[in-house]
């Protein structure tokens, strides 16, 4: 907290902590009500979006609370102090905080960005698409004008049938949904397929809007331990065995934060040690445009009996469409259309069939090895400039991303970047337990710059002479 | 049941009658599985989705259960029978037909139908929107391939703002969130501002797929009876009181079915009343299109201090855009953003900048004048040919729906005319406890066929005639 930083964040972390010490100070007593978003957003010369994180953050650590339609107001110390926020179930502020900074458009590319750079990307292509669909004709006609099925657009679910038999995963288009994302997949999921209380199987370390997601959704996070050898699967059969899990929701290939992909060994046993409970698999392959189509996915070797496999397309085309989609056992996906359905009728007709006609062309998959192509050069280049810094991989490097073992604690260098106007995404950020750690999350897209890796590497060697001259922390 | 109708309802009640007798007939045994919904479509010779609704309906019933994964089983009889319907929150099974038969691209116009049809719309005008935010350029890149932000499109937002000052109602646009059409709106209000077994008010008659969505979040609903001379305020009032219900979900002007708009007196009543409870009056605006601006709002009268007001531009520009929007208190829309967040990140930017266009260059406001001269002409004629065929209008007759009392029970009406192939809005469906009436919903735009008011003139006057000769049922 308290470094003034020029991101979203970092202005939060520093109207939070503000706040926090007066609140703490008792410079504003219990019951008072903080200013409106909007007046504080005018107060500190900030976006609105910024004063909701503090706020989000302040109340994460139980100093103020909302009420409804009133704003926030500060709460009695008694309550603020009982309510630390549980382990299993973090607070999720952070979350938040790096949702809206994701969504940021002023906020610059750099190693902790979690998309392609805009250079990766073909804006003509998804426009010649559109522009196609826009065409006169009384077929177009409709699309405009007329609700499409909740299921989704026919011809898109046709061809993701064709898309998904190329990767081993053989589905009906009725065994698929298009949803506005992957997120509302993998949302659709969590509110329709477990009820609240239920305990929930995720990746550790793993993407932290799932947590907050499942959170959200009132269920109980169950962390597996994965690492660069697979998931720890003395830990998996336990947890399954004891807490009888719902859902695993899993990033089988190109893992995130890791870069892992599961071994053949790995899809079977983790399928095997799950079947006795009865848990759904839920398979979130966004990265899949990333990995050969040769990496075994959970949902290819169960043959889509209980997992449910979900992808998009804004990783590959940028994340303006909005298209995404989940595959899975029929009578589940006729579950997830009916709760869509009764939610928003049903997803936007063009953007769906834009992108069938990138399928159907083979727009896609030509700028998908155009754009694989460059990332594996940016990809090497970024390994040396990480080795040379003296930073090693946990996993070998493949995909959007690396994890980086950098040998001090990451929350530390995060803030002594965030000073040099370096953001980092450190370990802390991917930990279901808010456990902080030594390694740090890069974009090989977006970590090409040989300055960062020297301030890192300047600032790694302050950190651990400081350590040497204090002794273990 | 039992009646053999081209459309997919038709079919569905056709399946499920022929299910139900087998099973009641005990030709099909408790435990035994039904046809998975694939062969079930193979077998009948029909679309998987007539299948799902005709597994609804069974289900509706009591007479089968979804089992997670494994497909529909029939139930015990013992079961079947105590799982009556409850007349507070009536099974789904109606509401899900109808809205899978909105949205069926084969289904004809007809009195019952819900939108304008397809002449009425302008897609030209749409068309060119979405092209000129498709035109080349860096700015339209960024709409392409960024996230936008969760509030909703900023151009968007300010737009709306200046638009709903026009009807009297002031709004910053950090009071307003852009939504996946006016029913997302609807959906995230009911599952972030009300928590399940909270108690909410719903206009009755009213809108059966609001019913659903809020049943389907844990609500239990509460009628307040709506005539043509608007609510009935002692009722609102003993329920206010008696209930503390979290929200009430209302259409003020242009009410579905009736047609009726609050007067002035009433909104200020309506307001007064649910105030002790702290009550939130949820604004369901979606027919404002077709009202003249002077109508009062509850919005308006109530400043946005509890008020949510609910629109989109479906019902004007059609269906495909899916483009909505919620405005009310500022604290109120960060709690519905940062639950959008979650869920799907943001709505695709480039419809929500297409609908931006519209406004910021009135094409959409011409459209609308256009549309509504010609709404105009066909409920004149809808009027005259309602009233030569021995209806009447419940109230005077204005906007896209009229409540027309035909004299008999309209359940047996719909029945007996679907045997013409002629689909009529029974009274029943828009009820929130199922009761019949002989009332009927018609879509004043596509109610010009004479045919159809003789065949509803002659079907009438047999089943008059029929009850003249056994006496009252």
């Amino acid at each position: 907290m308290g470094v003034a930083a020029s991101t979203t964040e970092g202005l939060a972390s520093r109207i939070a902590a503000e706040w926090a010490h007066r609140i703490e100070q008792r410079l504003v007593l219990p019951g008072a009500r903080l200013p409106s978003v909007r007046e504080g957003a005018k107060q500190q010369g900030v976006s609105p979006f910024t004063v909701v994180a503090a706020y989000d953050r302040l109340q994460a650590l139980g100093l103020v609370e909302a009420r409804q339609q009133r704003g926030f107001f500060v709460r009695e110390p008694r309550t603020a102090r009982t309510q630390a926020p549980r382990s299993s179930n973090p607070a999720p502020y952070d979350t938040l905080t790096l949702m809206r900074s994701l969504m940021d458009s002023e906020q610059g590319v750099g190693p902790a960005h979690g998309t392609l750079p805009q250079s990766f990307f073909d804006p003509g292509l998804v426009r010649q698409a559109l522009r196609q669909v826009l065409s006169t004709g009384e077929a177009q006609d409709a699309l405009l004008l007329r609700y499409g099925l909740p299921e989704g657009d026919p011809l898109l679910r046709e061809l993701l049938a064709q898309r998904l038999a190329d990767i081993g995963i053989h589905a009906h288009p009725a065994q698929i949904l298009s949803t506005v994302g992957a997120t509302h997949a993998l949302d659709l999921i969590a509110h329709t397929l477990a009820a609240p209380g239920d305990a929930v199987l995720v990746d550790d370390p793993g993407w932290p809007v799932e947590y907050a997601r499942l959170v959200n959704a009132g269920l109980r996070l169950l962390p597996v331990a994965r690492t660069a050898a697979g998931p720890d699967m003395n830990q998996l059969a336990q947890l399954a065995q004891q807490h009888r899990p719902k859902l695993y929701v899993t990033v089988s290939v190109l893992h995130n934060p890791t870069g892992h992909s599961l071994t053949l060994a790995q899809a079977h046993e983790l399928l095997r040690l799950t079947e006795p409970s009865g848990c759904l698999v839920v398979e979130d392959d966004t990265y899949s445009a990333f990995a050969p189509a040769h990496q075994p996915r959970l949902a290819a070797l169960d043959g889509l009996k209980r997992t449910l496999y979900v992808s998009g397309f804004s990783k590959m085309l940028g994340a303006g469409l909005r298209v995404g989609y989940v595959a899975g056992p029929e009578v589940l996906i006729e579950r997830l259309a009916a709760r869509k359905l009764v939610q928003q009728l049903c997803s936007p007709p063009i953007t769906e069939r834009a992108v069938a006609q990138l399928l159907q062309r083979g727009g896609l998959r030509r700028h998908a090895e155009r754009a694989n192509e460059k990332l594996q050069t940016a990809r090497t280049r970024c390994q040396k400039l990480a080795e040379a810094a003296g930073c090693r991989f946990a996993a070998p490097p493949a995909g959007l991303f690396g994890w980086v073992d950098t040998g001090v604690d990451t929350e530390r260098l995060a803030q002594q970047l965030s000073a040099q106007a370096y953001r980092i995404a450190p370990e802390r950020l991917f930990s279901p337990t808010r456990r902080s750690g030594p390694h740090m999350r890069v974009n090989f897209a977006a970590s090409g710059d040989a300055r960062f890796w020297r301030a890192l590497e300047h600032t790694r060697n302050e950190i651990q002479s400081q350590s040497l001259r204090t002794g273990p922390e």
